[in-house]
């Protein structure tokens, strides 16, 4: 990826420019390879993250009136995207089910325009089997499905695999808005850039009129040149990141005296500490900065990223088992 | 420039970033210097680039029934932003006066929230002196503006000196919010960022709310390290730049047989063609593909850039020559 990115700044220039038709190439030969999922070139569209992609979803597909069911607890832009637009929202909660958080199937019943989906689920570490994912799009067969699927290259659990919700049919496939990019996968949020995989043309055109009035800027031509590095000649380097990331999950699971799920994919822990008091605030005195449950809906609750070098994991772990003596 | 991006490459990390600190001097620095105009490093907030923050400013400075005014002709982005927000406008049209497109000060007398100000004018090629500046800030003294000045380090009239609006007295600044970014002086907008000077904290704040909550993505890092390297050390690169330009636009206002006013700033020529039918398709049927008047909100008239290779433009203008002839 340096080389990549060292040889587009060698090219020197940098005005206007579209996305490379290679990476859009490069996209389509990824999702077949790993995903079994095969894409059209035209239903490729580029955003400048993944996040903005929320927003523009809960605009842009939803009228002001019309109602989007939310997986929770969630990555809180998802609210918060609806909460700006602003459009109403039902709650989805996460159930824990046989050691994994599932998608409560009762309230999928709920009427909504719009289903959204995180697969892998951020903060739950879920990766939703076939099974689930067709009950899920049977229960909401009358919404557009928007699915962030930005972990899907970081599933840890040999026994997991990562389906495109879209993937699952024809018919599935026409009202999805799949959000993708290799920004977490090869940790460049800071250079990369996003793409959105929306076959049907009206659900496109509402996905891009943002983009194309500049209301939202394009991704930089490094994130494009780091994006195509990434998935052109990323597979080792991405084998190793997830050996690692999995010897940390290990390690959490194993220090830690405290409820939480196996983690099936991501480099994020979902623990239940409401047997504390104020958690967060408990480890943050020890000197470790979780991600407070309430961020995600989940009271209680706090996120621990473990994507970082093992040294400092320990340390950190370390510091959390002090914790919970002074606790206890 | 590219020594400091392939640095930036060479330092190998992309994951979540601020912009740096040093980018904010250099900024200050930068105004100061060339500008005359002094900022705190606190009114300097960051945009991916200036046609979001245009989208920005119509969304979240103006209430949905409040009004804007905007020069006309105008880059297109500005009545966009208006129209998509929604937000109503008037049109505040530009007069030819002594051979520069100013501002018609009847216009600037309508009542409206919002004033927004394009300078250098862009297509018109304007730079506003600092008696007119004041006439529009007077005039305009019950509204914000919102001072798009992207085009203040390109101009080519030695006589001309930009004035940043929000440097006439602190009234002014307290009122104003200016949109800049090195993208157009330095040609990097594939690469680049921009910014907000905004000395108002509740302006401020209205201005970055979309940015929090990432409506709107972070420039890239590479957007901060080119933009970074263009302050501190593009002077004799921009010099060079200016010159080459002034070059150019002698030689179209000296080849072409069409009123033009002279272009005090940009490398945009806005050549009244009102005496030809349908300019743009003619000068496009000879091969040259000019940006059409109606696109500015000026039907008849074209946009020539000529931010261009010399011999490019040598064969441009020669192809015009043509067009002309065969309409005559």
């Amino acid at each position: 990826m340096l080389a990549a990115l060292a040889a587009r700044v060698e090219h020197g220039v940098f005005g206007y420019s579209s996305p490379p038709e290679e990476l859009r190439s490069a996209i389509i030969e990824w999702l077949e390879r790993r995903h079994a999922w095969r894409v059209d070139p035209s239903w490729i569209v580029f955003l400048p993250g993944v996040v903005p992609g929320l927003h523009v979803s809960a605009r842009r597909l939803l009228a002001p009136n019309e109602r989007a069911l939310v997986p929770t607890p969630v990555y809180q832009h998802f609210k918060r995207a609806l909460e700006l637009a602003p459009r109403p929202h039902t709650d989805v909660p996460l159930v824990l089910q046989k050691g994994r958080w599932i998608l409560d199937s009762d309230a999928l019943r709920m009427p909504a325009r719009l289903a959204y989906l995180c697969n892998p689920q951020n903060p739950g570490g879920t990766v939703f089997t076939r099974a689930e994912l067709e009950q899920f799009a049977e229960l909401t067969r009358d919404a557009i499905i928007v699915s962030d699927e930005i972990h899907c290259d970081l599933v840890l659990d040999p026994a997991a695999r990562h389906v495109p919700v879209a993937s699952l049919s024809p018919e599935v496939s026409r009202r999805t808005v799949t959000l993708m990019s290799a920004n977490k996968a090869f940790n460049i949020p800071a250079a990369g850039c996003a793409w959105a995989v929306v076959e049907d043309p009206r659900l496109r055109e509402a996905m891009t009129a943002d983009a194309r009035a500049h209301v939202l800027p394009s991704p930089s031509v490094f994130g494009y040149a780091a994006t195509l590095a990434a998935l052109r000649g990323g597979d080792a380097w991405l084998a190793a990141q997830i050996d690692y990331l999995r010897g940390n999950r290990d390690l959490v699971q194993a220090e830690l005296a405290l409820p939480m799920a196996p983690v099936q994919a991501t480099y994020l822990a979902w623990i239940d500490a409401r047997a504390l008091r104020d958690p967060h605030e408990l480890f943050l005195r020890h000197g470790v900065a979780l991600s407070p449950g309430e961020q995600f809906g989940a009271p209680g609750f706090v996120r621990l990223n473990f994507g970082t070098q093992r040294a400092r994991l320990r340390e950190a772990l370390q510091r959390m088992k002090r914790a919970l003596r002074s606790a206890g």
